[in-house]
């Protein structure tokens, strides 16, 4: 609510990240460390991308389901991997209903391992396969630095978990969700994003290979934005989860496993934001459209307000918001929702009452360029236009952008220069001492490895031997 | 998917309702004591709930947001009655990331205290107020006897906690949730509940005045199936939530907080089940509708799946399925869909091609009672009146049921063999003591003054003594 200015992004991006979600209202610090609270502004944004994933998590034959929050310590234990993982970052339940525990509980930090477990129940026949379910919750990861929306003690997702009678369908799936996470960010978040394979270093703790949608956020670091695993056989045989194929064999299932958090917001801020505060893509928008009326005195108000009510009306199927507080300015709720994002501001003053139009101020184009004036009939499909041509434009922009930041060095020198101030995309022999040597050296990391490749193989960027694969070096959230 | 005989109700109520939940696939035990799985079709249900409750929240001014699962343990200790009430019930996570925690932290029970300190954090002056937040949420409450859905250690709910600047305002709040709750549960859920007030015994722990609504279960148990508190000026208090009125002065806020759980679910399988299996209301039911083709040979098969395929896509307005399934027979498929509670099946074989018709069989009238014939055309309309048939039906039955076995005593002998098979609905003094011998002598507790009451007065029916309000006496959940 604060119209004070920014902290520019030039001058300090952190800072301004962190301004942002306060001063949007997005979220806020809680009294435990590293814990935030969603406030209503950012969680009606987490709804709607909760919406349009469960829609398409449902179009692909998933239903949802519920486990538990708390995991007998044991469970962890039985993948090796997943164990060494994440042991450092448990939240550890001793006490219940004021007794010492037997058992310590484990507050999730993922369920492959409670799932695991009650689909050994359930799984009996291969008439049972493929089982297909998500879970919308809460887990728990005791990280060291945290940074609201990006890594916190608690955050929300999804997860997905489906068991299946092939390593053929499970990987399928394991692509088919990638893909789902794509189409997502794009389509709807306008967020360009590149799917790939992760290094075996930075996979998932038990997965056989971990694959990411990765994006670049207006600083030129990278965040990964969804992830899609392909277990194999780990978490089949630590929890036996076997059924009876048609020969009627007991055979290992093969899962998979897929999540996007909350995380994913601040990608959105990152990706589109400006020096005035939040640009949200207008398919995920809590307000798509506000009305700012304009008045003077209460004549120039009883004029203005029945047609400001009219078009409210008129324009019902958008997510729209009249601002009719009387306490603040024109100006200051101008500030005020460019702070929050909202992708299409309309003024309506007595003047646009007598010549039936109203003044349309675009989110991603500030000052008189991003104006127009609009005539007020069949205002709706106008509307959906430049909503439409605002997810657009906010897309190409950012694809722009990131495609100026993305380089491809000739030589390890030059990769150490390009990883201060954009991705490499480089050939890599797939040695993981020269992807250490790379991290050790620059702190960037390798993202992903992209599903499309280059015909011909390469040279190694780092040691100069034989590769046949590109991946992109890049500093990360 | 068993196809196995039920327990029946009266053989063995509670057993029944073990059985219903796990054959129909409701929820599962999860291997922590006391913990349940909720799966896909219990989930699907519970997001039915969601959506009804969310529409009607949001239309009454409220938005949803997201507090942490982590409370610091000196925080439950603000409030005294608040600690005495849930101390017992906690479970702490004493170790995070490895190290053992300064301050412990108890997994939320319920919200008041973290939100209370945001509340506190948010607040200034009286343009902030009134403050309406929800929370969609899971909570952890160590329970000793538990029971799927009724009573578990971690349980789904809403939490709605609101501030106002006057007490006036709180309590109209507080009412006004309640009506809420009432109309979900009879217009969607058709479950008749009794609106009321909580004596000073059963309140909520930190509450001024806690309301529920309360529903007779079919064995006449009651269950208190959702709660509204106004939290007075307890919690303003204990968290300073302050604000400045017009005249420039700090002032203390009134609170309330309201919640329903996945408990309700208990409700519906214990008001509307039968000795088939669960009963759903329409207005909630995942699958309102399901077409069961029947054919002998492929010759029918490509005769009936046509006109099947056709009636699903004119039905696509309900939530429908076809059950195509070949290695089950038609009557396996009858009774799973029964045990499963869809409220209404359509039949459709060679004959009713040939006549263009469909066989409807309604879930709530077992038998041929529940059958008709219904002509192909203009489907749509017909389902839709059979829908509306079943839920006033439901409804109606249930309210029948329990004013049947609710019955105003005339002496404590009386009261005393009645709760033994019913409700007691007595004039009662308002002294606890009364309350504790009843509950001594019969296990029956009061359940809630109404709040419509007689206009007279009477004596009370333990003591004799005067006595201005009437109370139900039951044994409950």
């Amino acid at each position: 609510m604060s119209n004070e200015k920014l902290t520019t992004r030039s001058e300090n991006y952190s800072e301004w990240y962190n301004q942002v979600i306060q001063r949007a209202e997005l979220a806020d610090y809680a009294p435990v460390r590293g814990c935030m609270v969603i406030r209503p502004h950012g969680w009606a944004l987490w709804e709607n991308i909760q919406q349009s994933l469960d829609r398409r998590f449902k179009a692909t034959g998933h239903v949802n389901a519920a486990f538990p929050l708390l995991i007998p310590k044991s469970f962890l234990e039985k993948e090796k991997e997943h164990v060494e993982g994440f042991a450092p970052e448990l939240a550890v339940v001793t006490i219940g209903g004021g007794e010492v525990l037997e058992e310590p509980l484990i507050v999730r930090p993922t369920s492959e391992t409670i799932i695991g477990y009650m689909y050994a129940k359930w799984i009996k026949s291969y008439r049972d396969l493929p089982l297909l379910i998500n879970q919308w919750g809460n887990v728990v990861r005791w990280e060291m630095r945290t940074r609201l929306f990006l890594r916190t003690l608690e955050f929300y997702w999804q997860e997905g978990h489906t068991a299946h009678a092939t390593e053929k369908e499970a990987k399928e799936e394991t692509l088919r969700m990638l893909e789902t996470y794509t189409r997502f960010a794009i389509d709807d978040a306008a967020v360009p994003v590149i799917p790939g394979r992760k290094s075996a270093t930075e996979k998932f703790a038990g997965a056989v290979h971990s694959y990411s949608i990765e994006a670049m956020m207006g600083d030129t670091k990278a965040l990964q934005s969804g992830t899609s695993h392909l277990l194999g056989q780990n978490f089949a045989k630590a929890f036996e989860i076997q059924y009876l194929d048609e020969n009627n064999t007991q055979q290992f299932c093969w899962t998979t496993s897929w999540g996007l958090s909350t995380r994913f917001i601040g990608a959105i801020i990152m990706t589109h934001g400006d020096d005035q505060g939040l640009i949200l893509p207008p398919k995920l928008a809590p307000i798509q459209v506000v009305i700012v009326p304009i008045y003077k005195n209460d004549e120039e108000k009883s004029k203005v307000m029945p047609v400001v009510e009219r078009l409210r009306l008129e324009l019902s199927d958008f997510r729209i918001k009249v601002d009719d507080r009387s306490e603040v300015t024109p100006g200051f709720k101008f500030n005020d929702w460019e702070m929050r994002g909202v992708p299409l501001r309309l003024e309506v003053g007595p003047k646009d009452v007598e010549k039936e139009s109203v003044m349309a101020a675009r989110r991603d184009i500030p000052g008189r360029e991003g104006k127009s004036i609009l005539p007020q009939e069949q205002l709706r499909g106008k509307i959906a236009d430049l909503l439409t041509d605002i997810h657009t434009s906010l897309y190409e922009r950012a694809r722009a952008f990131r495609d100026a930041h993305i380089f491809d060095p000739k030589n390890y020198d030059e990769l150490k220069q390009i990883v201060q101030e954009g991705w490499a995309f480089s050939w890599w022999c797939g040695d993981p001492a020269c992807e250490a040597k790379v991290k050790e050296d620059t702190k960037a990391t390798t993202r992903c490895i992209p599903l499309d490749q280059p015909a011909r193989n390469g040279k190694c960027i780092v040691c100069g031997k034989d590769a046949h694969e590109k991946v992109y070096f890049s500093k990360a959230y």
